[in-house]
């Protein structure tokens, strides 16, 4: 009677696993590592039957882990028409491509898409309702900025979400305003909900397509365990759940119920299997750096005057986690601002003194322009982040140059500094922010080049290793599944990323 | 390098797969059978890490696997009050159980208790608001009927549920009324949420106690997974997730949302891990044949002209049904009476009609007076049935005498008709309307004795395999789960309850 089903040999393994750091081969019985190290010593594992895989030297590492992303949106996206940058240039290049996806749509049927970037444009502006009028005015569109945090709508959309000249900005949101008051088209925050919330986020065929399309995606950089870090229609769960049912999705989903949209589900974090599961409830504290609503202390650079938005004001935030925290949930806030980022602790501080509770995990997203004094707060009150790493290389100039300024933009994500703290982090994509590529973002964190090829912040610059840990074992951590994932240890599931180079060597 | 964690040797394991049925050994490795066969055969997988555990010539079957109880109200009923038969034989004991503990609850508090079964007290009536204004007047009292489909409340809870005697009778239910048409304080179906909706089903420390214990009685009767048939309150998800966390529930749960109380839960059957998982979507289109309210198409024995209760109208049902069938989920519907078999076949029919679907598993619980053309037509439509085979010691001598009539009452639970029909069906207790004792269960089914010594319908006996088989291969069918449960094989979960004595040859 023989045990392993499969045997990879002539590997490189680094698992990841302190007592155990390096192998030569791995055995695995029903999806389950029972064997890790040299050949000779797995041999009595196998058998006539045991499927011998010689990976020819390969570099192995455990699969990657996004803890924060958003498939499905993701996925749509990679089918919907490309308004972003590079593919568009200017504001004409976007009406262009939404003229000619109106031509072919029926009239009334609604257009939408996701990825502008108006800092990137030739116009440097944002899109109004007049471009999008340009585009059509027999059709409804409504595109998201590439941050998600702005939209904008032709008047179709804003006729059809029934805004009218007298709309009142939401609590956390904000219409903005021609001269004579009327909406612009272009909404920030929580009046992305008022205008986009009327339309089905996408029909379902679509979003099992995107399900498809993302998982699809995921395996091919070697991604092999996804979060949805805000399920944000009730429909995204069955795509899901359908999707891993029938295999189209096949990469080990975690699911963040998004608070505004989660219903009165009375389940919470922990609840699933290996394929599917619920993590933490998620919340939104502000919005994004390059869209001026993350929610800072001191004002932009360019900007003095602004401060960003409390999407959540501070108040109702400590109201929202302690509840949350104490019916059990892990809690996830989103904050890039440093103003949040202090909301957002003050929220954990109080929820953990009114409901003390060991081993929370709860987590700080994104957290870009933490400070050294809330790293420390961080580390002593036990909050882990998921840093969104990617923005160095992708927004990093702009923060530097225009956003933020040379002190706090050089010190965005300051990886070093969370590890100094010994603060448990991740990194993370956020796609369809920016594209989901873990080795890419392991080279952003180690290396701090920005798409203009300077170098940002060079003190700040991640350790290999740690970089490492940020897409394996820490993402298991911050995710709470290290007992299934991120080291090749015995009873850990046999979850694999094979190289061909090693992120350790070059 | 070792594998097995675990070897249990010298036992005689009756396997329930049918290519190995008998071993004398088996052995696990974290949970999960990795050999099961000779002793001789499995040494290979031991080493001198393996704990061995000697059986001492034991039987041993796959762990039990309950598929229609109600887990944490049989757990809180376990510490509550005890109104039912034999602890009370008269109404007056009733009063004096309740007087009791009113004595020692702080005036106003609500006092709930399950159990009291009118046919077998000498005054053999239903309890009256009066009854239980002689207990107290001072603290709202709830009373359920041992079927849970009846209730009893005193003038301060009806008071408390805003009833007064121009109250009107729910959709599918009833007030039974005093002469005056007052409310007389029974209430049967849909009108028990009416006036027991208004109390949470237990506080929490009470839902939580009652979880441990029935995880504790599920143990000592070889039950290693439990169904809860119908979660009855949002809350009930909390406490299961946190009785599973902590280790005060011990067995293996699997939950049925039941649909009045499931609000708009966005997942479906299938979500979860070994310990915690979401079953079937649950609807009753009945009530109980000793409560009178069971749907029968022909009258009761003793009542000609009452034929029960439809607690979901059949076109309801039908729209109900294919709903939850549209989204994927697995549908149980209770279903005791005739009328109420062929409503649920008729819903079943049309869901399958509208949307076609392989291996939908859709199941009749209880099924109890089910006709040959119902079976024919279950088998016909692949449905599967959960079968209340205690009520044949229980209730059996008055469903023959008193409610149902000599046919039909000896037919009660046609174990050897579902056999010969081919359909999987698999048994069950109901508690706390039964007590949950599996090999009680498996005794009245293939015995058919009554609780008065009779042989009840003979010709219905099951034989013992397949009696077995309704709590361990049958019963993972039924509950989707068969991947890992019902039987001894290589792979599945390592659940074992040891007898000291072996059903097949007793």
């Amino acid at each position: 009677m023989t045990i392993a089903d499969r045997l990879f040999t002539n590997g490189s393994f680094h698992t990841l696993d302190p007592d155990n750091p390096i192998a030569e081969a791995l055995a695995s019985w029903r999806g389950r590592i029972i064997g890790v190290g040299a050949r000779v010593d797995l041999e009595a594992l196998t058998g006539p039957d045991t499927e011998v895989v010689d990976l020819g030297g390969a570099t192995v590492l455990p699969g990657f882990i996004e803890t924060h992303m958003h498939p499905i949106a993701a996925g749509v996206q990679m089918l919907a028409p490309q308004i972003g940058y590079p593919d568009c240039r200017t504001v004409a290049d976007v009406i262009s491509v939404l003229r000619e996806v109106a031509s072919s749509t029926p009239v009334g049927k609604p257009i939408q898409s996701w990825g502008y970037d108006d800092s990137l444009m030739v116009d440097d502006r944002h899109l109004t309702r007049h471009d999008l009028n340009a585009a059509s005015t027999e059709h409804p569109i409504f595109v998201r900025h590439i941050s998600g945090h702005l939209s904008y709508a032709n008047d179709r959309m804003l006729e059809l979400a029934g805004i009218t000249n007298d709309v009142e900005d939401p609590v956390g949101g904000l219409f903005q305003r021609e001269a004579s008051g009327r909406p612009s088209g272009c909404m920030e925050e929580t009046a992305n909900f008022t205008v986009g919330g009327i339309l089905p986020f996408a029909e379902p065929d679509v979003l099992a397509a995107g399900a498809r399309a993302i998982s699809d995606h995921c395996l091919g950089v070697g991604v092999t365990s996804m979060t949805d870090a805000a399920v944000m229609a009730t429909e995204m769960y069955a795509t899901y759940q359908e999707g891993i049912d029938d295999r189209s999705i096949r990469v080990r989903t975690r699911l963040f119920p998004g608070w505004r949209f989660v219903g009165d589900l009375p389940l919470r974090t922990g609840l699933g299997g290996d394929m599917l599961s619920i993590g933490a409830l998620k919340f939104v504290s502000d919005g994004s750096i390059q869209g001026y609503t993350a929610c800072l202390c001191k004002g932009y650079h360019d900007r003095p005057d602004a401060n960003g938005t409390e999407v959540i004001p501070a108040a109702e935030l400590i109201q929202l986690v302690t509840e949350a925290h104490r019916k059990g949930w892990q809690v996830a806030v989103h904050a890039n601002g440093d103003q949040a980022i202090d909301n957002t602790l003050d929220a954990f501080e109080a929820a953990l003194e009114a409901h003390p509770r060991d081993d929370h995990r709860h987590r700080i997203e994104h957290c870009q322009t933490v400070r050294e004094d809330q790293l420390e707060r961080m580390a002593r009150l036990g909050v882990m982040a998921s840093v969104f790493a990617n923005h160095i290389w992708y927004w990093g100039d702009r923060h530097r140059d225009r956003f933020l300024g040379p002190e706090r933009g050089s010190r965005i994500d300051p990886l070093a500094s969370f590890t100094e703290h010994g603060i448990v982090h991740a990194l993370h994509c956020d796609m369809p922010v920016t594209p989901l590529d873990p080795l890419f973002t392991i080279w952003t964190a180690v290396n701090r080049i920005t798409r203009d090829g300077d170098l940002l912040g060079p003190e700040q610059r991640a350790r290999v290793a740690d970089a490492v840990a940020g897409y394996t074992s820490a993402a298991a951590i911050l995710n709470m599944e290290e007992h299934d994932k991120g080291t090749l240890e015995v009873g850990k599931l046999a979850d694999l990323v094979v190289l061909d180079a090693d992120p350790f060597t070059v």
